[in-house]
């Protein structure tokens, strides 16, 4: 389980990045801009989280996230060109990469000691600030705040993580759920072109 | 006065967040982005003095400040068009947020065992912070290095506070007379149309 | 030798300030904004590294750093016609500050106990962090994702520091190698307006 986990990890880790970079290369950023975009994509949301509840960050402790961001850059340089054609896989890499963030935000955060909702909050800004960083470095206004179910599946994965809990569902089949309904939303969201009302301005 | 201090954080929290989603909803954000802007301008100061002098940020302690950003964004999807209307009430509302934001800085700040100028910073980063953050994630420049007296505002209560302290006067009075310097001052240079001077650029 | 660092370190911190000072001076800051900009621009990068590592932010146990903030706006108003002739005296004093800064978060990071890697990162977010916070403060593009050489130029003096390391070099030696390479890369870079090779996007 623990090899799966990591496997996972990594998957997400590489899916943040390529996003990040890509998003940079339309800005013309340079190779270090861009590895930077696609890192902080990757690990920004989970140094909030690590921050707020008092822990190391966790890419200080482990090579592996600065490496794969690395690999992430090296992979969209070879193959700019094919790219477009790898969206799907993208998009389920990412979709992955979102379910397993947010069940390690909330573990974590359950495991530093606090309240379920901080836990949800948590798994919500691991799975989801990143983007935020990324869109504020390449200037542009957040995506998640204005077109995406993105951080809303990461919240739905915490409720669901939360009533497993309280009905005493065993932890590992509570994080596959979790994981399954973040997953599921994003994809069913995304299939269907479900998005959130906007909120309407006052001059109109 | 316990009971009077909660009842003004819970009113500046609504403002802060109320002043989020106004400026969400200009920029067409959906209701999960107008949320966390509104979040984000009522505990983004308050989070940022945490980390800094190491202690556990306050909205994750109590689900307070989360339940009164989500009553301020209902309560702009409801009275949207009578929002206009209330600009009178809001800035009375945001300048007590303001002041009293930066009394529970600089009394934190001090009783975490730090200098009087770091508590005056952290007054200020209390109170003003929450809007940079704000204008960062609807991409604007923020609004309080251009055009509004609102950091000074915390500034100068802080010395008012320094002053008392100096002079030996009570507590519970020096924080009175720190809340009301913030506001008198925020309030005499809307009223009087006062900003700072702008710096020149080179070119000119 | 701590007073030589001392006053490198005051030079780094005014140039650093007077960078952000002159690009907020440009966007029509008022004195407060470009002040702040210009403090943050100093000390954004340690700050960072400060929460990484888990130690209180630098700048709030020694009034310094905000004091020659306010030094740089001072002379930013009072030669504001003059600094243009002064760009290679600024582009010195920066590049000093960049070159000082990275050795100082090296050296702090491992005297924390983080492996070196990862004390080489944060030389770089020493140096480098807090032109991006000013930049995004201005609601820019990151100017060192785009530009010049700059972060790399920390990055190749963080290896520097490390071959040091490993082949048993005397500590004062191998920070005075580390600067020395900070600032030799950055000074070469823009001499011969050597850049990093930018990423392409996918639409060309």
């Amino acid at each position: 389980m623990i090899g799966l986990t990591e496997i996972l990890e990594n998957i997400g880790t590489f899916a943040f990045a390529i996003s990040g970079i890509r998003l940079a290369a339309k800005k013309d950023f340079d190779l270090f801009g861009a590895y930077v975009v696609g890192l902080v994509t990757a690990i920004g949301g989970g140094t909030i989280r690590d921050l707020c509840i008092g822990e190391t960050p966790f890419w200080m402790l482990n090579a592996n996230y600065l490496i794969w961001s690395g690999v992430a850059l090296l992979f969209v340089i070879l193959f700019r060109k094919y790219l477009i054609h790898l969206n799907i896989t993208f998009f389920i890499f990412d979709t992955i990469g979102l379910a397993l963030f947010t069940v390690v935000g909330i573990e974590k955060t359950l495991g530093a000691g606090y309240d379920f909702w901080v836990a949800i909050v948590m798994g919500c800004i691991t799975g989801a600030a990143g983007g935020v960083f990324r869109d504020i470095f390449i200037n542009e206004i957040p995506l998640i705040f204005r077109k995406e179910i993105y951080a809303i599946a990461c919240i739905i994965g915490g409720f669901v993580y939360y009533v497993c809990h309280l009905t005493g569902v065993d932890n590992s089949w509570s994080q596959i759920l979790c994981a399954f309904s973040v997953a599921a939303t994003r994809i069913i969201a995304v299939r269907f072109r479900i998005g959130l009302p906007h909120i309407k301005g006052e001059q109109e």
